[in-house]
């Protein structure tokens, strides 16, 4: 694996560095597909979105420079950006004058089998909730720990699971976002008090109308998801699955889910998973 | 400053260590006397508790002996420990054989004025409030960027400041916890749903009694602790602050916090702040 901080080729970085004493950090996950970083400037907006609520100076123009010279030549692949505050003093007190930190890592294109986009994939519902925090709602910070337990409370036979926050309205799926149709309508959690805004459910939600789809965004429960049309999760590294089957609820409609994908894909903003 | 990075004098750590991907760490900070850890024990208690809930499998005879060379010799100082995850694969998906990294540094003891334990501290409340998460609260994990933002939302002329959670109660202080005393009972709220529990706190908890003081754990809200007779905060760096101002409210007594701090200065669990 390649890694580049703050432009050298090494894997090392400061233990001091507050990315990693208070997890004051973002980070993004890109697909790669012929050289180039799919919906760069998406992911890159909300990465400043983020350095300006956690503080953190970031120089967007070289991480651009370093982030294109970095992916070229990668035919597929994974893209991982974490900028972090850098080092300071102890304590929670941030630096005067900050030196933020930027790490880039290319992984290998995750291998999927194609039924997971074709027929769909098997959701369950983890225990833990989310916290609720308006502070940080939206953006992806560093504070990962919630994500690190639901995935560790998938079962065997899922390929994701749904999130609940505190009140056990569905926030996202462990590593995605969630989408259900039904109708003509395309329906997406709210993010205001937990959660991370996706790329992709952006992308989606700023595409839907050339589908005649109309988009709301508001609180869902799980037998709104169990009553759905059609329900599918979206990344940017899969890109969108659709659901098959949650708990005993199967799902025999993706043609919504897959007209969305068939966009995706044609207008280069996800992989192919065909190729 | 020395740092020691799983028992090497360095202060490089991997750049994809799931400590600064996700906060997937755990820390301690100790104050050191005379070559010895203070409270030693209990802060690696709740460091071990903490392993257990994020899955890190610690060696604790082997960090105990690093850190037990580490501060000989030292008269005077605070020791972070941090205990991460170590590195694993792209994603939330704990690793199958985690290698841990334990960080230990050694920092200057700050110096702060006799005034702040003998006349106590003006403190105020911050703007951003705690969410709950009742599957990480109490433990000091890495997930601290709740903290990270209320340190910035001080008043210069506060020396700490209460954070509330998302119903309005008291949780504790940005970095510290806090107590109050009313006629022969101590009070501090319960942190079952947010906050750390310190180490300080739970001695303070444990030996109140040597006082005649009962404790009680419960909601507080802003105005119990308007009304209370003496407010006090602990942690492992400056032991014990009375408060001698919150909001247009002054506290004259601090008694029993000074028989608190008396207490604990004897035993040795805190350092003494006149030497």
């Amino acid at each position: 694996m390649t890694v580049l901080v703050n432009g050298q080729k090494t894997t090392q970085t400061s233990a001091l560095d507050r990315g990693l004493l208070y997890g004051q950090n973002l980070f993004e996950t890109i697909a790669v597909v012929r050289g180039r970083a799919c919906l760069l400037d998406a992911h890159l907006d909300r990465l400043v979105r983020g350095c300006g609520v956690l503080g953190i100076p970031l120089n967007v123009d070289l991480l651009t420079q370093e982030i294109v010279e970095f992916v070229k030549g990668q035919d597929k692949a994974v893209l991982r950006i974490t900028v972090s505050m850098g080092r300071g003093g102890r304590g929670y007190l941030n630096p005067q004058t900050p030196e933020p930190s930027r790490i880039l890592s290319l992984h290998n294109y995750p291998a999927h089998p194609v039924p997971y986009w074709e027929e769909g994939i098997e959701i369950g519902v983890v225990d833990i909730r989310l916290g609720h925090q308006p502070a940080l709602a939206g953006i992806k910070h560093g504070n990962r720990l919630e994500q690190v337990i639901a995935r560790s409370q998938w079962h065997s036979d899922w390929q994701e699971a749904l999130v609940l926050d505190q009140l056990g309205n569905v926030v996202e799926g462990t590593q995605s976002n969630v989408f259900m149709v039904s109708g003509e309508n395309l329906f997406t959690p709210s993010l205001t008090l937990a959660g991370v805004a996706g790329v992709v459910r952006e992308y989606i939600i700023s595409q839907a109308h050339k589908l005649g789809l109309t988009v709301k965004t508001m609180s869902l429960s799980i037998d709104d998801i169990a009553a759905a049309d059609e329900v599918f999760l979206t990344n940017s590294v899969i890109g969108l699955w659709p659901v098959r089957k949650f708990n005993s609820r199967i799902y025999a409609e993706h043609d919504i889910s897959h007209k969305l994908l068939k966009l995706m894909i044609k207008n280069e903003v996800i992989s192919n998973y065909k190729t």
